[in-house]
């Protein structure tokens, strides 16, 4: 019985959301990861969209681009909180993927993360915000998350500042 | 047996594809009317465009406005041809609807038409240039719309070349 | 001790997001609502922030518009889940707010909400979904919410088939 | 005599709408590929497209970028559907060529499909649909391909349910 | 025979052109305006055009909106200098209408002017500046224009630094 | 001795930077306004340009709209610090004026601000930062303001919270 | 005395429109190149456009890219036609490029030309259009140019269909 | 005690603001560099901008990419002028970044800079010239490297002129 269930409409699209099952696992949280499109198997997508409450899934994660009508046609099977995660496209790097995951009508939410790399990652931390409200635990791991990533950056200024922008930037480039 | 169905996520898009129900009256063509939402009532809309085929209907009319998801939910439940109309919006007048409607992902086709006034009234000639390939009838007066449109032009051409420019735009104001 | 707290950078916007109070009311959830600027208060908006979990707020809601950084920088002080309405503006209808709201980087989710009337409402529902995670009469009074609309939808459809698409506009634009 | 009749304005966009030769092969369809300009060939493109009636064709694709007039220009000189394929450009990835196509005026209808692969793809899966309304043989070879879609996407997932999405995810990288 | 020739797509486009008409008579350059569609009387926007070279037009001026092709139709026809007008749209205010003008392929040009009035005045005036490179008369009328344009700034100016700007400005409002 | 020099390209732009004067009045800096085209009066923009640094001139704001050059071309006479302000048009709502005011090429730089209302008061602001840079008295001013704009925003909150949301909203619609 | 004066704000954009000299060569156009920037060096700029019309220019063409003001600052000094192309940015692929150029207030006109490769070669002909306007041998030249390119595109047909469309698409990645 | 202060969301953006702290370091500006992020350190980025003004710094420079919020947000912490330089992404090349950063709520206002390469290089130009009004030795060398910057370009045209335009090509492209 997972926690949180995760859509994408291509398995193209599952590296690009890799940060998002990192996180997950890093924080505990049970997950599955299905391959399902909203329009190439509508009847699978809705079948697996109805049974998520009964088994017990708490957060819903779905991935798609262009017109990305995964998660919007997900949230319309299931009232459990589904965040919709923009793929980036040729057109204008995903404008619409995030249009077409953003403007959901009124009565059916569905929350947009951010188009790119960062959306995976934060579709991971948005479920467990959202799993925190009820689970004490989530909510300790979430406050030592964000003090070690600020911790993470205090750490490259101080190196900022022991080197210079100058080696700094130079010993950047030698690592990439 | 309607030869062409219609369906709107939302009752407040009715007249504003009006002149697709009056196209398809001046061509003799039946079709049908209904109101459903891919996201607030997807059963419902799931069951219609299944029920599509079955009763004979031969091309597939659908509007939506801002996460446009309608016309391709129900291009997923039928394989018949899906005309999508992008619905005004605030979001740049409409882009969020033309993007959602016309980046369909590769195997299930919508054939997007243009935003605005000229959306109902093209999807409903498109719908009937679709039944003109298999009923000879619909050829003929489609070539006959073309005639009287060209027409039309040309008598606003000749009153405009005898009143000149001037005039021409002041009787326009006067009727307007 | 509220379980939803909204917050404002300008007492302009309350209106624009009215249907987020009425929905929160009629699904008996507690709530209050507060002014606070990003970037004109930016000390009590921090203060705020870092309060809500402490004072045993659930879910948290900000509404901005143009360079929408409210629901980001409440974001940056507190692990609840934070949900952005982005309110419209001149620049294309709101491509500002939604992109400014949105793009958030990687560490720091927000869940972007649609642009104009559908994102106070959809505020207000994705915040009871979250709830509902934890508390199971929400999640009944969410799928009654659902069926109600569904049935709504139907209902106006029933009377659109009753009269038929010319009377049902024509009544429709008499009531307005 | 061709079914289908497609025109490029460029020899270059050939290879971008390839999957188009490739499915109108798969499903049977008898086909011809015109290289002509709406352009710099006007008068070709236009007796081409003037004849494509009485050459017994019933489906037109035509396929441009930027200001991607062709799809429009030859709608003006035929009532058969004419479908048109937005080829991507700088702009934005193709919203040149994408507005350029949906955005017809009333009266000549185009069928605009999504920019990029996906384009070819779909256009030639909608004109087997306006084919399949006339000819039963079509309209079984559709629901097959639409079942084999779903198929190869529940194969896909059966893969990745059997190895984990760690390593689905490498294993496809060794591929590519 | 004329020197300019202007043509509309629609007979509702000649009010938003106005300027044109104006300034053309302004500068005493003999014009004529006519009516023809790209799409709905192809036949005769191309006779026109293919008979504006031998009827000794020098410029021609098309103004258009949407997916605006009678610019580029018409200097397909002709290798005289063609201008085009983009004519406002709901969608990003003519952000259509600008790309569907401006984006033309390599080998047929068309002269872009600014989407919205300053569109018709600029059409005309760089008719002119055509006109003026074979015409020396043009070129000082051009030249005592351009004079004029500085000199009715100047004066507003004077008149704003006599009055100081919070009056300027409730003048301005009066006469509003 | 004017310390700020305002420039608008026409006249109707006056209005709509109104609250750039009353700041300025308000903050007790002196200036100057001016209408002066980039285009049309480009000698008396360049004279003017030139003049500001010998007239002890120490911040310039230019305010323009469309294919906005009028803040670049100023800033091309002039190493004084310049400041842009987009005004909106039918383009996107002012996307043409923002990014013809924002993408300065490298060497001559231009300080964007808001397109909108917000421009004409954030470009008084700024003008005032700078000018704070070097005289105390300003410093100080600019605190003072912000604490009042901080104090107006808790003020509007504690009247909200008395009166409740509802009440709220109902006596800003019987003020408007 | 070159007919054709073609300015660019930097050496690097040079090869950008290559095509433009190539085709005044080959139409035997006299013409002259200079790099001179609206913002980098303005007194250069004004005097070189100053000096365009007493040097017995005819036709200016400017290239610039961002807030590519290089065009409306050259056409604000001159009244000759000057021709507009955008270059290609990071920005959507030149959309502040496309807008910077089209955008131009009432008064001066400025002839845009497309973004990217097809903007120095339409350039190019524009002006040898202009030029044909008072010259009859660039007429000749320019139908036989016509005629050539709607000849090329015909052959590519040719051989298109000789070939087939596979074996022609194989062809061309061979020499590419 | 620097005279300016350089903040950016992430190390990885320091290379693609290089040419900021080569130019402050040419001019003999004193400067200091942090990364310190709106969102994953907001308390540390609150107390560096609240440092700012004590410790003597006079002109901040921020520079984000996607909700670009750190310009923002450290304006909302000090009165000094600050100006924010946006980073490109995947989103139309950084549409987002210039949005967030240029479209600030009245009352805080933030000098936004071109996105891409010019940015660094013009904030800290900018930069120099607020401090040039308070110190009359940056004016000088402002005005000198103005000069500079025009004989360059100069230079390259004299070159150009000198090789012609194509050798003037090959001989860049032989360099690259």
């Amino acid at each position: 019985m997972p926690e949180v269930a995760i859509v994408l409409g291509s398995d193209s699209d599952l590296p690009k959301i890799r940060e998002c099952f990192t996180l997950l696992e890093e924080f505990g949280v049970s997950f599955e990861v299905v391959v399902s499109s909203a329009h190439r198997s509508p009847d699978r997508t809705k079948e697996w969209a109805r049974s998520l409450g009964e088994r017990g899934v708490r957060v819903v994660i779905a991935a798609a681009g262009g017109a990305a009508h995964l998660p919007g046609v997900v949230a319309s099977y299931t009232t459990l909180p589904v965040i919709g995660v923009p793929i980036e496209t040729a057109i204008a790097g995903g404008l619409d993927s995030v249009l077409s995951i953003i403007q959901m009508p009124s009565g059916i939410p569905v929350a947009a993360m951010p188009a790119g790399k960062a959306g995976g990652a934060n579709a991971a931390l948005f479920a467990i915000q959202i799993l925190a409200v009820g689970e004490a635990r989530y909510g300790e791991k979430l406050r030592a998350y964000r003090e070690e990533m600020a911790r993470a950056i205090e750490e490259k200024n101080n190196m900022l500042q022991k080197m210079g922008h100058s080696d700094y930037i130079k010993s950047r480039e030698v690592k990439a």
